[in-house]
């Protein structure tokens, strides 16, 4: 930690800082410039919030050395982090895969049309929200332990391994019952008891980044769920809030470099609700992968005009299986494969 | 809603577009102009989703022309909310309100020093955090029932209803045993299921603008919590976030006038969580006020680089005091007085 | 200035740093951590630029301690900077002056009607565009120098000093023949040649914040100015661009008493553009004398659905003289009071 | 046009705003809902400010149905421009072009040694600034007239066309003699005395996006240089400013195929000033190629650590001769080559 103390700092304030970081521990060092005096505090406490500091008489600003996370961080744990899911589909490795389905689950047949059109393409995990979290009570909120139901039942029919939506801590138990990975939404990704929820439960977590949220709260949403016990998470960024509003959100793709060279984890990408148009989703899952993302989340669904939710960014059955097949030669051109289900599913 | 089609829509995508609006039970108007055609759907159905309609072949954008929100907004009720406290506290009143208090709740001394400090100046109000929304899992996460506790303590003492954060589903009648407001926290504005708790809770909310959140959208979190019954709302701004990081967030005061034209519920500001600056809080607390908000909320800390939560922007208790000075005259000059509890309390 | 150096930065990239801010002048001290080496260097140089050691192989990153900028900041200039216009009219003191009329300069009619009435009302400076940036090349783009000429006559019908928005630098020495403040626009905050040229000018400048410039750069602009000879600098906020689009831009009063800590020149306030509504300019013009600004900018036209630019956000002259006595009243009650034009006018 | 009134419009008002469209020319149509009515204004005039029309009184807002811009949009040119420039480089067609080269020319030795290395790498274009940009006015601030001499003089040696920075009105002529292509740069993108002198003149354009202009204004700011009787643009998307301070600019890579669609013009990207950071900028120049760009530009520095601007983002010339090669293969992946520059050059 580096405290730099303001230009005006009595000799009796620096003195007060010093002290304070020698009570907790810290070796200190002092430099005195003409106009400024820095005090560099060595050790890794942690105990002491920079905010406390800050607080403090005389203080101008005070600057973190280390990073804030540990569990999440490549520093501390260099190799890749691959998640298992059924039927040998394994994410942070060498082969990209693809997350496909629906916003919504409305029906089974809606359900499993689009899980065995996704699967027929290329798609290696199926997605369908059960429970949707909307910004207007009065739209449509999901079917709930119904759709539940309905994904275990097309992973059945398919062999897709399945991902959907918890967003009440109270739910978790449920959800982990059917679902192969839990999705905590980019709104719930500040919300704590949730993190701890899924962080103790022995399922994967696919954890979206908050649309206000910087790299390094999403690393911290990431410690929470690892210090409750659970390194399965696969990151995935959907978009960020900004003044441009000609696409729904910004798509932060320089946050998958940067990401997997802060973090072992693996990173997706949501292009669907990053640009909430179709037309734009092909072009950014292709950018996703040319960027080092370890896999893309897409909607599709049969129908994107009678979709409950989020028609406009949703893809047909057939733009989809476009989509993979250009995929297939841009994860080639940086060295990566498609994944693969195993044969014998379901 | 306005359907704007395509410049190059064809004769059957709009007759599609014209059939689907009037199946769904809306009057449907066309122009058609030498470049594009427009198509007015009349009437307030709400079941048919813009997203669904944008989804559509050849439509370019949808525009709705109702507000999404209702029981919310001034137009469906034009006089002012208030909400009614203990000891004759009224809010969105004639008078202004002020809540103040430290951030974390972290011991009954601490606790009561501030709250009879604070009382002393004027604040009508006392907040303390028991549940705390911390970015990291290493940082003190509060004291959680104990702090509930000592909250009820406090307010024993000195007659000052309180308000206190919660943040889980699952607390929301353990910490309304307690508190008289229950405060929805920036980071949980579209936790839905937290909002339809507090919605079936029988206590005021105070809810927070969420750091990335349109005043739209502010409105329909109000309108989740309506919905489920409870009308007793206290909208906070508490700053956005932007660009800007020479202030923790960027406090929108025009949010302030906005908001009390757009809905009859009352409107407070929080400076402290605003600006993140101690120096910038008496300022922005009267240009709170001078912008027409119904009651501002100031962190006061007896001891604030001693804090465990939010030093660098609490006040002590004698800068405190000068602010309510101040906050007087300011209040007077716009039309307004300061709230008083009544003299019989505890 | 300080060196972060990586976790794993070998001893011999260390040396290299060391050596280069000793070669460039700087007096170096080492704190090795367990896990990272930070690098003190003090003293004053600004030669060596903070990016050029970022470059630099084991750096993860540099802090700088010194603020980038001396000529504005009030660490070097403790007294507040007064502006000294005719007519007595003095920018930076005890008194709130209030610069009001047309976003354009429409015709002499338009103008000096706008003109009287603001008079009668208080203001003490006239505004008017006469070249106009315009986000469409297609749009009204001013009266050009009919427009100066034009302000010329209604100053000297009134008596107002008069400000002007010049763009190009060729046409500096043209605007400063006829105005007594060079107004350097929002989008033309960092035009550098435009700065250097109002720099060179014997007049003073009001020089708006950029919509997208942090506070930093904002005064990094005024240093240009200063840097080329001018001292003469009003600043003024007029709303930054962020998510929110309910108002035009988001107004940034936090900005008011965070300027007026670290530079020493004065902070004016346009609420018009920085909100872009008529019914928020009031409320927003009281805040930000609440805040700590030494006057504000407000667009007043007499029948805004005719106005050739800004009607929207423009006050008829009715709702403008109340504006002013409202702002009397909040001025008084934060201890200041609004300026008065010398009675021998003309 | 679309009008939406106020629910409590009178129906005085709602005529004044139907005569006031039809004496500019517009067919009206009235659709009156329960509690709101909307008028249909069609008809291209343009003459009719939307802003006019807000200002109105019972109007809530107005909806523009056409796009601001005609020149720049693909639906009034549908085939893509392809700008050509000397050597056969093509920019715009199939074959994607490189643009490599330093920040800042600093000297002969500096940039041939870097033009070229760029051009045995595979670019075909070579940048260097000689007016440089700078946020402070005690920065480098380029070498001016003698840099863009030994641009000149790179160029007679290597044969690669050169692109490099204007940013005053009065330098156009100068810049335009030595260049092939006149770089708007970002902060410059309204700067509208600048873009119509650049129309003016008879050389290519490359057009910046402002960090904080929308891809409207960005689309306007080319209607400009182009209604000024210029139309060899090339846009270059290099990021825009956001609440994420990792990265220094957050790149818009969905820019790049929405951009695409509504505009004939060639899009580049600048992945080293949208990220900031070297390790970045080969993703995500792989990236931009996969989401369809045009081409990229890429700042190189033999000695980045010694960059007189700019080092942190510069590629050393081995790692750009690298991305070369994985930008070969991308290109391949999306059906397209990397240009080439003719045999005989210089």
């Amino acid at each position: 930690m580096i405290v730099v103390m303001e230009r005006d700092a009595t000799e009796e304030q620096i003195q007060k800082v010093v002290s304070r970081l020698e009570r907790e521990g810290f070796q200190v060092h002092l430099s005195r410039g003409v106009t400024r005096t820095i005090i560099g505090a060595v050790g890794d406490k942690g105990h002491l919030q920079r905010e406390s500091l800050e607080a403090m008489e005389g203080v101008e600003k005070v600057v973190p050395v280390l990073r804030p996370y540990k569990l999440a961080a490549r520093e501390f744990r260099p190799e890749n982090t691959v998640v298992r899911l059924r039927q040998g589909v394994e994410i942070g490795g060498e082969a990209i895969q693809v997350i496909a389905g629906p916003c919504a689950v409305e029906s089974f047949e809606q359900l499993l049309v689009t899980a065995e059109a996704v699967k027929a393409s290329g798609a290696t995990i199926l997605r369908g929200g059960a429970f949707k979290p909307r910004t207007s009570p009065y739209s449509f909120q999901g079917l709930e332990e119904e759709g539940l139901r309905l994904l275990a039942q097309a992973r059945a029919a398919t062999g897709l391994p399945v991902v959907t939506e918890v967003m009440d801590p109270r739910s978790v138990p449920l959800v982990a019952e059917y679902a192969d990975v839990l999705q905590v939404g980019a709104r719930n990704m500040q919300n704590f008891y949730l993190l701890r929820e899924v962080g103790a439960a022995k399922k994967p977590v696919l954890l979206k980044r908050g649309p206000s949220a910087t790299i390094e709260e999403w690393m911290l949403a990431a410690e929470y769920i690892m210090s409750a016990g659970n390194d399965q998470i696969i990151l995935c960024e959907r978009g960020i809030r900004t003044f441009e509003n000609a696409t729904r959100n910004t798509l932060d793709l320089s946050a998958v470099p940067l990401v997997k060279s802060l973090s072992h984890l693996p990173v997706f990408v949501d292009p669907s609700h990053g640009t909430g148009r179709w037309e734009l989703v092909t072009p950014m899952a292709l950018a996703a992968v040319a960027a080092g993302a370890d896999g893309v989340m897409i909607e599709v669904h049969p129908n994107p005009d009678e979709a409950l939710s989020d028609g406009p960014q949703s893809l047909k059955p057939d733009k989809f299986a476009q989509l993979m097949r250009q995929l297939t030669r841009v994860a080639t051109a940086v060295g990566r494969t498609l994944g693969q289900i195993a044969v014998c599913s379901a």
